[in-house]
């Protein structure tokens, strides 16, 4: 079997253990309580990844593009809800797979949008089940909870055909602005009185309202009061990454993905050294460095191939397309970091990361034996 | 034929028309000099695009990761300059190219590696043209131009078996900070001084160096005095980008590829729009945010569909994984703007835009016609 300092670099590396205690740690928090959890793809986009996360779960999952949903159908996955706003062009792809007996539940926040689409719909043959998206305070997509659009687009898609309204759904994106649990704990608050306010006026115009749905990985670590929710929709959890444990949703101990790169580059006159792996192998996104953080790992964090222990304070401080430069604030440790040796780079966003690569390479714990390499979605 | 407003979102957009003018341009920029145009293909990675750009010049080509080698060798180009520092680890795949008849070229500034490469190379029963890397300016990888690792490193390469000396070379990526032209005019002679030193440095150890070779979009648009140089690589100049227009390497009018999107929803409460192209469609470069440039055009400046011209001060100034928030310094022109509409967005740094996409849905300059699909090769 090979060992995972022998693969080529830069790649992506997946340790199962992690990843398995991620899971499971998030299914015990909405174990025995009304909601169910129905995990977000988005990140992993990998079937055998779906399988350890929906383990003791309903198995019903998000999904972020109709190619994720093809592919999780295709899997087996019969309950998916495709959690970007529908729009007309989308339906006829969304309506193939409910034709295929998949059942596909859409979002909308427009009242323009959803009569066309039930018109689409129609035509294709087919009923989406359909809730409303609610803007619980990212100030992204989504209705406000107090809008009055709310029953009219309740009723619309209640009584039009094509489509049948089956509850209210919200993002608290926002979370990722939080910088304190306290301050999380308020979001997610707030993420679920805007729905439980939402389903209250859909409830109030006699509309039905059975689902009542909330998700981010920060507000589903942190969320106290359950009451008048019914679904939990997380996915950067079952990964982790640097940006997360920044914002105490996870500890650095639990990320389970990481970039394995090769020192190609020893630049002493510059304190500095070089890796295989740049922007785009690690992504441009630079979420550590926002305000109000403990700390900024540039584009990642430089650890152990095999012990994954963080190598002194040494990050990838600048990227190019190929080239990842290493960084540290003291002497840069190049003795650790020797010609030619590898290193496991853990990534400030793991959904960029992942979404660079076509699969991952699958470690359990400290035995750095590949096992497995386990495909990944990616595109639309 | 297919028109492109029915393509489904987000995809890209490459024009051919526009396309070919770069192509020439740089291509007859050239011609009739001692300088042969090797273009990188690490932002086009696409064998359709190759045979525009190097129509006029020898047909060899500059690559940035043996996965895109093998790709062009594979589609016939038998000429590959392998741009990013050999490691041993490497070595093998690349030996296999090099056993298949292709002309794969190295680079290195390392004495030990280039030892353990030789080693390598004898070992999988080949020998690599090697050039060494120089730092003029950069401050990435590459020797300094004076330093005296330059003749000793020269030697190994020339008297190992394995490898064989051909020349210097190095990338002014540092032309990307510079703020006029005629600051980037001076960092194109520091680039030409630093490999025309180097090269100096080896002929006076008796040491050959035929290739003098440079490259980066910004000083091969803006070189002035050849003296010395054999061979330029630049590959951005092929498609252009707003960071590229904003630095004077082209107009906007010049840009090639851009990605298709819906508008999906509106959001007059806060003044924008969502588009169902976010951080996966467009990369999050914000290149254009840099210091010292005249504007910031968030995630990508939004253009008609059809017409490609820039919607009033319309930009990308948010994403998330699958969303991007058009925002206005004005009135928000929700009119141009209807939901269900398609925009073209232009990207802030196509070699990270291009990379989120299996290929490109070509049209040809104003007929919105879709001519083809080209693939790329992503990844390692």
């Amino acid at each position: 079997m090979l060992d995972l300092t022998r693969l080529e670099t830069p790649c992506l590396i997946l340790d199962r253990s992690r990843l398995q205690s991620n899971a499971a740690r998030m299914t015990a928090r909405y174990a025995n309580t009304p909601i169910r959890l129905r995990p977000h793809m988005k990140t992993a986009k990998s079937i055998d990844v779906a399988r350890i996360v929906l383990d003791g779960n309903f198995g019903g999952v998000t999904v972020s593009t109709l190619k994720e949903a093809e592919y999780f159908a295709d899997q087996g996955c019969h309950d998916i809800l495709y959690a970007v706003g529908i729009v007309p062009d989308k339906v006829a792809r969304a309506a193939s797979l409910a034709r295929e007996g998949v059942r596909l539940s859409l979002i909308t926040d427009s009242p323009e949008m959803i009569a066309e689409v039930g018109r689409e719909a129609v035509a294709n043959g087919v009923e989406f089940e359909v809730m409303i998206e609610i803007d619980s305070g990212e100030r992204r997509a989504g209705l406000l909870p107090d809008s009055e659009v709310i029953a009219t687009l309740g009723r619309t898609i209640h009584e039009q055909k094509g489509t049948r309204l089956i509850g209210v759904m919200t993002h608290a994106g926002n979370s990722y602005q939080g910088r304190s649990i306290a301050e999380i704990e308020a979001i997610a608050e707030a993420e679920r009185l805007a729905v439980v306010n939402a389903a209250r006026q859909l409830r109030d115009a006699g509309l039905p309202c059975p689902v009542v749905s909330v998700g981010s990985t920060p507000t589903s670590t942190h969320l106290k009061t359950f009451d008048g929710l019914t679904e939990m929709r997380c996915g950067v959890y079952m990964f982790g990454d640097v940006f997360q444990s920044e914002i105490a949703s996870c500890a650095l101990d639990d990320l389970a993905v990481s970039v394995l790169a090769t020192v190609v580059g020893h630049r002493r006159d510059l304190n500095a050294a070089l890796v295989d792996a740049g922007s785009l192998a690690l992504s441009k996104d630079r979420s550590t460095g926002a305000p109000g953080l403990p700390r900024d790992i540039g584009f990642g964090l430089v650890c152990d191939a095999v012990t994954t222990a963080p190598i002194a304070d040494v990050r990838v401080g600048q990227v190019y397309q190929e080239h990842g430069m290493l960084v540290s604030d003291g002497a840069f440790p190049f003795d650790l970091l020797p010609l030619g040796s590898k290193v496991r780079i853990l990534p400030n966003h793991v959904c960029m990361t992942s979404a660079m690569y076509e699969g991952y390479h699958v470690v359990d714990g400290a035995d750095t034996t590949v096992m497995g390499f386990w495909q990944r979605i990616n595109g639309w």
